[in-house]
């Protein structure tokens, strides 16, 4: 970060740095911001570190006294920014891509400065009401019903084990008061299609359920449950003695971005009293734009649907949004109340602590209204739909060339595709050789494209989620993977 | 904010807000954070607001179209602000006061900017090595074991439970896998102390083994779990057929900061083979002040140790630092690798995504690092210091005084008192004069002070733990409490 003053020696033995230093520093940090976002083509995409060397680079001990800002900074770009992974940047291509916005950062920046703890209503009155203003303004723009209320998680993971614990509770077996285990209880399951996010198989470990309480239902040609083997599956378990309790579907499943039929699950899961929880962690966000509005199809009956704002709506890591039908369905799953956490408001107002894991609560709704606000509904919908447009042309020059091999139907933002060169016959050679192209891509540090297996077969992935990501992007992007190609023989 | 220039459009068409945009928008947000620094005097602490004032001020439903950034920095000026809880103040001397200083909130503007996600060691290579260094200064700073490894988790909420979950895997049960139900296993107990966090048992409540799998154990006169008490609890459990599994000892209980006595609970954990977990949240950052190393007594034999630099290190919300004697007994609990993340570096690097319930992951590791560079370690043993010296002469003004009475000892920075006027007998009327109290001195706005029960009696905190909370605010704290106690007669 430029330097054009003397060095402001740090806080001592005063109590924290000054206002004054915090105005000067702070300059330089958001100067420093500006040119990072004015100038990607600065910084590779994938660095080009090796494990180990950062760590090397950094002193085995912490200082003994306090040190000046600036070498703190200098060392910030000199050590810490050449091993970052760039994800806010246009050529990050890869898993699914996000961006950290201007009004989003300047969120960020206010949130760290007044640090509200909003466990309770009395400890952030604003930060929560806030949250459930602006989940609800999120959940308008996706067409959700009006009874869906949200309330915001770090990530999908823990909005999918609020879900699974919800869940859990509301066979009414008592769970939450008497556990699991040594009562006799049958085993209980949930069910997910084979392309189904692992935080599914993870939230089921964590709730107790294990591995096996996590049943995967085959996937029709285009990655997307089958309905039928679904129901066959859940009579055969409760033939065997398991506890049926829920099913996740997906809308935009990590691997293909598929999206599981909905409206044939929740008929599914009516019949059997079964909870449904939607993952659309990264495929509710196209539903903002009003033509795609139908991916959220049957979602209305869903007694749980998680989306993550810092996916693809342009907010910063971490925030995501959780909506329930009933959220006192999630309130008898975790609420407690010890002596030093009551207040006078008691069950009048919303206490965030009752809806989570986490007693702790960082103000993360004000970088969403932010945002909201900057970009309007419509901007939302105008920048996603453009997302979907470069994905679609991506896709189609892919299909127009006999060397390439589109992988999986593109109903977002990402495509799957692999090189199929003449000469290479067999389904092996075809893994290691995309591997390769893969890691030749990677390296020229001008775009990051990450892969998937489809079906077992090696996939490389091309993920459209950043806001700077244009058209010149993933012509260059295409270019590039053209002439790895090329260079591979 | 102050706008000395005319309003800028939002980004229309245009991708992101444009990099001179965010400058601009950038100076203003740091001036006013300085601004807010500078004068706390300007913000009640505990604000005037009532519920659902906040939300009738912001419109029911988001704009159609984006607006400029001038009014929504307005906004959060004239709608947000006066409905904040000012934790960041000197005068917040509520539940564990904290501090965003300045060096943590220049690292989360940097944090927000970059936006890693650093799930993966290639997702973010300098956030996997920077948490892995800043955590073994930290360890260092405490005068914990060379052993132990750490990880950043979002609270001590999750961080217990990624404990407890460890635990529970560690009885080789293969709960992971098949789950705590439906097994003929026994049913799992852990065990803390009754005045240990509301955390504990919500742990047990997720993982599966319920309120009832969470067994409170008596504490002594001051407040410290009773070790013979413990084994007692564990023998008895046993032979009624339980599966004792795990002890939490806490080092700075959320009520009373008390300090269970860790070197015989180890002992007893030893004799029976469980996982000892220490909650020291709040008590661990006293151990970097040398002359308070022993707080931290027997801590060395713990199998996890959690302690949280956003309550007293100086870190904006949210960051946890979970310690483990052997982190693959947190990787075993949780690790799951589907296709779409496997990488070259395979297992020869840390993913962080195996150590915990998340998958994304935030990097969080910069703000830690950036403030113990600032501190130093000799910087936050001398402003810890300070606190505990705040709080003892705090402790001795009650003392001194016939009015108030002092309800626990003071072993670190939080002091329980009440008003005991001679014309208040019994203990409820002593309850609810102490309530008012309360009422009347957070009414003023100057000073927020919070409430326990302390066996059962109401009983006032003043916790000090702010960085800018210097004894001209404890004097003031004082001089309000007695000419609240005096008006309310």
């Amino acid at each position: 970060l430029s330097t054009e003053h003397e060095p402001l020696p740090p806080a001592r033995p005063g109590p924290d740095m000054s206002p004054d230093e915090f105005r000067r520093y702070g300059h330089q940090v958001v100067d420093w911001i500006a040119e990072f976002l004015a100038h990607p083509e600065r910084h590779r995409v994938l660095p080009a570190v090796r494990p180990g060397e950062v760590s090397a680079a950094l002193p085995a001990s912490p200082p003994a006294e306090g040190e000046a800002m600036d070498g703190i900074l200098r060392d910030f770009e000199d050590v810490i920014v050449p091993g970052l992974t760039q994800w806010n940047h246009p050529g990050f291509l890869a898993y699914f891509a996000n961006t950290a916005s201007g009004p989003g950062i300047l969120g960020e920046m206010l949130t760290a400065a007044v640090n509200n703890n909003a466990m309770l209503w009395r400890t952030g009155p604003s930060a929560t009401e806030l949250e459930d203003r602006a989940l609800d303004w999120m959940r308008q723009m996706m067409g959700l019903p009006d009874a869906f209320r949200g309330t915001i998680q770090d990530t999908a993971s823990i909005s999918t084990l609020v879900a699974v614990c919800a869940a859990r509770e509301a066979t009414g077996l008592q769970i939450r008061d008497e556990g699991l285990g040594g009562r006799g209880l049958p085993r209980l399951r949930m069910y997910c299609s084979e392309e189904a996010h692992s935080s599914v198989e993870r939230a089921g470990i964590v709730a107790g359920i294990g591995r096996a309480g996590t049943r995967t239902i085959p996937t029709d040609a285009e990655f997307r449950m089958d309905p039928a083997a679904l129901e066959r599956a859940i009579a055969e378990d409760a033939a065997a003695g398991w506890k049926p309790f829920c099913v996740v579907a997906t809308v935009g499943t990590t691997s293909t971005t598929s999206i599981d039929p909905v409206p044939a699950i929740a008929d599914v899961c009516e019949r059997h009293g079964l909870w449904l929880h939607v993952d659309a962690a990264y495929g509710g966000a196209a539903a903002v734009v009003p033509e795609m509005r139908g991916v959220l199809e049957g979602c209305e009956r869903a007694d749980t649907l998680v989306v993550n704002p810092h996916k693809w709506l342009f907010v910063p890591m971490d925030l995501s949004a959780l909506y329930a039908r009933d959220p006192q369905a999630i309130r008898r799953a975790f609420s407690l109340v010890p002596a030093y956490l009551h207040t006078a408001e008691g069950a009048s107002v919303t206490n965030l602590m009752d809806y989570g894991p986490a007693l702790g609560k960082r103000f993360r709704a004000l970088k969403l209204w932010m945002t909201l606000r900057y970009f309007g509904a419509r901007g939302f919908a105008s920048r996603i739909r453009e997302h979907l447009r470069l994905a679609r042309d991506f896709a189609a020059w892919i299909d127009a060339d006999p060397a390439w091999e589109r992988m999986a139907p593109v109903p977002f933002s990402l495509v799957l595709y692999r090189h199929r060169p003449a000469g290479v016959a067999s389904e092996a050679a075809l893994d290691a050789h995309n591997e390769r192209l893969m890691d030749a891509v990677n390296a020229t540090g001008e775009v990051f494209v990450s892969h998937t297996r489809v079906r077992g077969r090696f996939a490389l992935r091309l993920a459209i989620g950043n806001l700077r990501t244009d058209e010149a992007t993933i012509r260059r992007a295409w270019q590039i993977l053209r002439e790895a190609a090329a260079g591979l023989g």
